[in-house]
Parts: structure tokens; C-alpha cells; sequence
């Protein structure tokens, strides 16, 4: 029987999952026989996860250091999250030929060209299946059974706070701050909320899927991302009289012309499995050369679906680390050369509008007269009869036009006296 | 530069998708620097496939045993389908410790132990990532990324014909036989379709899936299966109206009863994604106990997307043929022992059934006095004013009821002198 020994540093919720499951089995599991899977070693700063630990019969530290220093360990499974030390932890397992297992997407997306740089100087490995979509297998398949695929689009709904929060805000007609509140108390959101909610945890996401879809390098700082925090249950209302749903996408497409990633608050036809994507579950539905379309589904976060997926890539990496060289042949690809994303501003998409206006004569034509000025044509309007606070609320679906003159006539919109609130516009998708 | 040489037999649809792939990149490929796969051979009974063949420099042959017993081949893919000779070509194959690729279902379905067990004693693989849903990675992921699960039910629409045949149903309220005649000028139905449309296609893959979700041998001649050519507009409008539609599942569920594999018309609820997997399109929708939810979608069949799964496949087994048996972990792993399947005349589930019965008073109390005397509760009742052919089409939705008292039922109902047409009854899943 040959052995594989595995060091944990972080025990926290997945962390603690992964524990759990090798406790059950008495701190090692064979994953085929001939194969011993061990868990070494786990450090945490907290002495009762370290308690915990001890009890699977594991050796236990507060400082990773010592673990990382020593020459049995081969699998590190990094779970602490955040940039700084995991980068330090995760950069010193790999100049030591260790491999590496993480959930760190903020720390993938940010800094994983350097990350996969060393893993590839010290003929190691990064497996991440966990840092995207949860239990959901989607980096395996794409690093391994996809991978003969050109991809020219990525869609996920990857982040399962905000799209918990726009169910129940479509479900039950309910606004933004009172359905945070409650996901807040009913654990669903962070106290503070601010990655999820703002799109950045999205963003993270898409950097991590849009390497693998398109094969490139891929600067964090080009992705342009925005949150659900401004939306309204009315909008949302509105939409759905359309036809449509609201999600926050993650948005990538690779042509001709560029590569394009976004995360922000998007209209998408109801019809689309996407829009059928509730709660807190995550999907990812992408668009290749051979395969054409799929759609991965399931949930994205929680201490178990996490937990599994981490193992999972425990199993994968030690079956590398156990193998001559010959048998390692996945790993992220050098990629050619680092993506130039096109800025938001220049995109060409549809929108959908919503004016408040004073309810006189004459509003509609003025508003279509701006539009009009800058090559921006209307689809189509709905106009409700009932004022809200005095005015009239207008929502408009237009043609396809430029992001930059989109942003322009909202600008000069706002600017016009019958116009009461600011204008709100949502990007759409015709997926 | 490592090489692996490859030998495709049978240059169908699928196989000339491979030698396309290969042919575009002068018959060789390098899935990761070091590593190439060349392929080398390629058989086939058509001359003008070995034509197209030889044009990407690769030798041809019109029989397969020249290519088994040449030493260089180590990888050796099946395309031609069917039980013979394609069960001998795969053996031969294994014997000489070559690993295979195949997208054979209905081989691994019904002789799948006897290649597995000689896979192992060969101490080589097989891999079948085409066999089930065409381009959607499931099968790697089942074997690889999720094996830590234990699974407790699959469902999956899984024969992309049926779910064609039955969406245009749906959508346009036509009958099968039109619907299926237009199919099959289309491409999208075989001219013998009888695999296709009675199930037989679908039950095959379901008994691939079971094996990896449930660990268990399983003979194919214990599943049950029906299929699609007695579904009526009709009927799936009334399910329609009553909130469900109609797809031809492949369901599969492990507890502590039993198994229960099974492959039926079947009433799911319009709001589960299973119900929005429209056209050719398939899905795989299962439940583990560590992942929860999961759903792939993609497209399920088609010479570019299974080509590409194939193609993964031959990445696979050349890393395993080029890697030391260290490397080698995965696999099918020996089973405890074969899978009692539940008969499914012991299984409970809800039921709808229509009846046609003649327009006059105590038809309904007649049919409800047959149901109640063997246990059946009625959920609701649906009855059409308008007599079709002076019968009253009656729809009633069942409580769950035990298989064996249904079929009894209806053999009573059906010999009521008021029921003018055999009683049409189709299985309910809640999922």
C-alpha cells in the first residue's frame, strides 16, 4: 500500500468538512486500492478546531509554517482564504514540489498567473475545483474532458448570496435591503456582505472560468463588475412583464474582436434554463466549438458540496503526486499571452429603462429625442397608468446600442426637469 | 516528445468526427507539452472512409484484427456499436493490454461486467465518456471528481430522439406517429427507431449510469423499460393543464429497500429544469449525499459533440498508457456484488390516467369504486365537458399506489361496459 500524506492549513466551515470526512474514516481513505490517502496535519489559529482535528488522530498546528517545512507532507490544502498568507502558504508549498488544493478564488482571480507560474517551474500542481461553483464539477471537466473545445461563451450564475436574494425579491415582490436583512439572520449572507452582493465574488469567479474557457491570461483589474444593491423589486416586476428575468451574470465571450468579461445585474429571457437557476444554487452554461452548448448545475457554496469537491481534488492530486512524471499531464497551460478585455464602454448590447416622469404631455418624446440623437432605438415601451409618487413610470427596451452612448443619453436624460429619480438602466441578454 | 499511438475502429458518424479532429492537425496532437497522440490506424468496412482516413497519413485497414495485434497500438477506440464483433474487438484488446475507448452503450450495458472485469485483469481501462449524453462530461466527473459521494437517485432524459419526438408534441399538439415520420426525414430518428422510441436506448445508459452512481453490478435484463409510440396529444396536453409534462425519464433510485431502475413516460412538474430540456437536447439531474443537486444539460448526441467527448477520452487513456501503473487510479472499481432490482410491480408512485367513458351518470363512481377497493386514493379529477367520439375523457391524478394494485385497477376499469377505450395511465415523479 502506498501512502499519499496531506496537510490542511485552514478549519473553518469547508475546512471542517474535510475533517469530518476524514475522521469518518478513521483520518485516511483509499480511493482505489493499492492507494492510502492520509490526513497529516491541520493548522487553524482556532484551538477548538484544532481540538477537533486531533481527535481524527492527525497532528495538529497553530503555525503552517512547520508544515510546509515538512518533506512528507505532499498534498497542501490551503482553506484559509483571502490573499495574504495564503499566497505565502500556497507559494511555499509549490517551491517545495508539493501540490497544492484550493477554494481561494479571490487569491486565483487576483494572483493565479504567478501561482500557476511556480507551480509550473516546480513541476507541481493547483487544483481549484472548489473555487467555482461549489460541488459543481465544472474546472476538472474543463481542464481535462473539454479541453479539445474552443469556448466562445461563459454564462454563471456563480455567486449564490445575490441569487438568493433576487429570488425572494422575485418571488415575493420584496426589496433589496429587507431580503438581505433576512438572508443575513438565516445565514445566506455575509455581516458584511460586500463581495457577494457587489459582484466581486462573481468577478472572481468568471476570472477563474474565463482562463480556462478561452486559454488566456486574464488581469482581475480588467473584469468590470457591479453589484444587485441598486435593484428594485418594481424593476424586477417590470422585467418579468417583459418576459424576462433578472440575474447576475457572469458574462464571457471570446471573438474576433476581443474578449468581453462581466458580472452585473442582467435581463435574461424567462424561457432560458438560466432564469429557472433559484435560491442559492449556481450554474455555469457555456458555449464550445465541438460540444455547443451545456449547463452545469447544482448548489455553489455550503460546508458539504464544498467539502466534497475538495477532496475530490485531494484524490486528483494525490494521484499525481504519487505518479512518475509521465503520468502528470493536466495543469493549467501556459498561456499565451494575457487577454486585452475590451473596456464595458465599448460593447454594443441591449437595455432595458425605466424613467420616473412627470406625468404631462410631451415627456416620452423628449426622452426618445435624446435617445434618438445618439443612434439608440426603442423596442419597445410600457407605460403604467398609475403614478408612483407623482410620476409615471416609462420602461423602455431598446435596440442594440453602444454602452458609451447609452451612458451618455442617461446623463443627459437625467438632466431634463420632468425626469424625477435617476434613471435606472439594466443590461440584457438574448442568450 | 512522448508519443501514443492510437487505432480507431469504425469511421461512422462518430469515428469520422475523430479522424476530422485529427486530420485538421496532420494526425497527431499534443494535449500537454511532452506528450503527443498519434493516430495511427484506422478500420473500417467502407473504402471511402479509409479513403478520407488515409489522407491524414494514418494506415488503413479493412480489418479490425491486424490493428489488435500490432504492439504499437496502446490505445485502441470502438466506434462500430453493436454486441458483435465489437465485444471481441474490446477483449481482444484488453487481452493485449491495450486501453480502450468506447461510446457502446448498448455493449457496456448488456456485457459491461465481463469488459470491466477484464479491464482489470489486465490491469488496463475502459473509457466511455460518449456512451452516455453525448458531449456532456458525466461520466469522468462520476468516476473522478464526485466518487466521495454516495448517490441516491438519478433521473436523466437521456435519448435525445424521444425528447425531440416529445417536445414537438408538446409544442405544436401533434400525434406521435407525424411527429416521429418528420423526425426521421429530419435525421433526428433512425429508420428503424425502435431503440430510440421504446426505451431500449435510454435503459442501456441508465444501466451505465447506476453502475457509477450506485457502485453495484447491475444486469441490464432487470430494467425496466417502455417507451413513447402510445403517448397521445391528448394526454400531454391534459398533463399540461394540470401543471406537469411529459418526458421520457430514466430514473434510477438507491435506498435502503432497494434499487429501482426504470425507463418510462413520466409526469414531472413544469417548473423542475428536467421540464425545460426541450428538442434534442438531454439532462442528467442526480442527488448525492455530500454535492446534493446536480443537473449537466448539453447536447446528447451528434458527430462533433461525442467526437469531442471521444477525443477527451483518448487524452485519458493515453495519460494512463504513458503514465507507470502508479499513475493508473482510476477505473471502474470491482463491485460488491449485483444490484437486486426491484421489480417494478413492488414500487409505490402517483399515477394520471385518463379514461374514456360513455356520457351518462355513475361512470365515475364505478371507476372510483375499482380504485378504492384496492387502495387508491384519487388526488383530483379533471373531466372534459366535451364528449371525443361520444366518450367523456375522465383525468384523474392518483395518491401514491402500489404498481401491481394500478395495473390490476385498470384491468377491472377496462372491463367496465361504460369505458369505451383502453385507460391510458402514466407514472408521476415529484422530483
Amino acid at each position: 500500500m502506498r501512502s499519499v500524506n496531506v496537510a490542511l492549513i485552514g478549519a473553518g466551515t469547508v475546512g471542517s468538512g474535510v475533517i469530518d470526512f476524514f475522521a469518518r474514516r478513521n483520518g485516511r481513505f483509499s480511493p482505489v486500492p493499492g492507494l492510502e490517502i492520509i490526513l497529516q496535519a491541520v493548522c487553524d489559529k482556532s484551538e477548538a478546531a484544532l481540538n477537533a482535528a486531533a481527535a481524527c488522530g492527525c497532528r495538529v498546528f497553530a503555525d503552517a509554517r512547520a508544515v510546509l517545512a515538512d518533506e512528507r507532507i505532499q498534498v497542501v490544502v490551503e482553506l484559509i482564504g483571502g490573499i495574504h498568507p495564503a499566497k505565502e502558504f500556497i507559494l511555499e508549498a509549490l517551491r517545495r514540489k508539493k501540490f497544492v488544493v484550493t477554494a481561494n478564488k479571490a487569491l486565483l482571480a487576483e494572483q493565479g498567473e504567478e501561482l500557476f507560474a511556480a507551480a509550473r517551474e516546480n513541476d507541481v500542481d493547483i487544483f481549484f475545483e472548489a473555487a467555482v461553483g461549489g460541488g459543481i464539477p465544472i474546472i476538472k471537466p474543463l481542464r481535462e474532458g473539454l479541453q479539445v473545445n474552443i469556448f466562445d461563451s461563459v454564462y454563471g450564475i456563480v455567486n449564490g448570496t445575490s441569487n438568493y436574494i433576487l429570488s425572494e425579491m422575485a418571488q415575493h415582490g420584496r426589496d433589496f435591503q429587507p431580503v438581505l436583512a433576512e438572508a443575513q439572520k438565516r445565514g445566506y449572507a455575509e455581516q458584511d456582505p460586500t463581495l457577494d452582493i457587489e459582484g466581486i465574488d462573481a468577478a472572481h469567479k468568471l476570472t477563474v472560468l474565463a482562463r480556462l474557457c478561452f486559454g488566456r491570461k486574464i488581469n482581475f483589474a480588467d473584469v468590470y463588475y457591479e453589484g444587485i444593491s441598486q435593484l428594485t423589486a418594481a424593476d424586477i416586476r417590470y422585467a418579468h412583464d417583459l418576459g424576462f428575468c433578472v440575474k447576475l451574470l457572469a458574462i464571457g465571450k471570446a471573438s474576433a474582436g476581443g474578449i468581453e468579461l462581466r458580472v452585473h445585474p442582467t435581463l435574461i429571457p424567462q424561457d432560458h434554463l438560466l432564469a429557472h437557476v433559484q435560491g442559492v444554487f449556481n450554474a455555469i452554461f457555456l458555449h464550445g466549438d465541438k460540444v455547443g452548448d451545456l449547463l452545469f448545475y447544482g448548489r455553489g457554496a455550503g460546508k458539504e458540496p464544498t467539502a466534497g469537491a475538495v477532496i475530490g481534488d485531494i484524490t486528483d492530486a494525490a494521484r499525481h503526486a504519487d505518479s512518475s512524471a509521465g503520468g502528470r499531464l493536466w495543469g493549467v497551460q501556459p498561456a499565451a499571452d494575457t487577454a486585452a478585455i475590451r473596456p464595458v464602454s465599448d460593447l454594443e448590447m441591449k437595455y432595458y429603462i425605466r424613467f420616473s416622469a412627470a406625468d404631462e404631455p410631451g415627456v416620452l418624446s423628449r426622452v426618445a429625442h435624446i435617445l434618438g440623437s445618439l443612434g439608440i432605438s426603442i423596442h419597445s415601451v410600457l407605460q403604467k397608468a398609475s403614478p408612483e409618487n407623482n410620476a409615471v413610470p416609462i420602461v423602455m427596451m431598446t435596440h442594440t446600442a453602444k454602452e458609451k452612448n447609452m451612458a451618455q443619453a442617461l446623463r443627459e436624460i437625467d438632466t431634463l426637469p420632468v425626469i424625477k429619480t435617476k434613471t435606472v438602466s439594466i443590461r440584457v441578454e438574448n442568450l
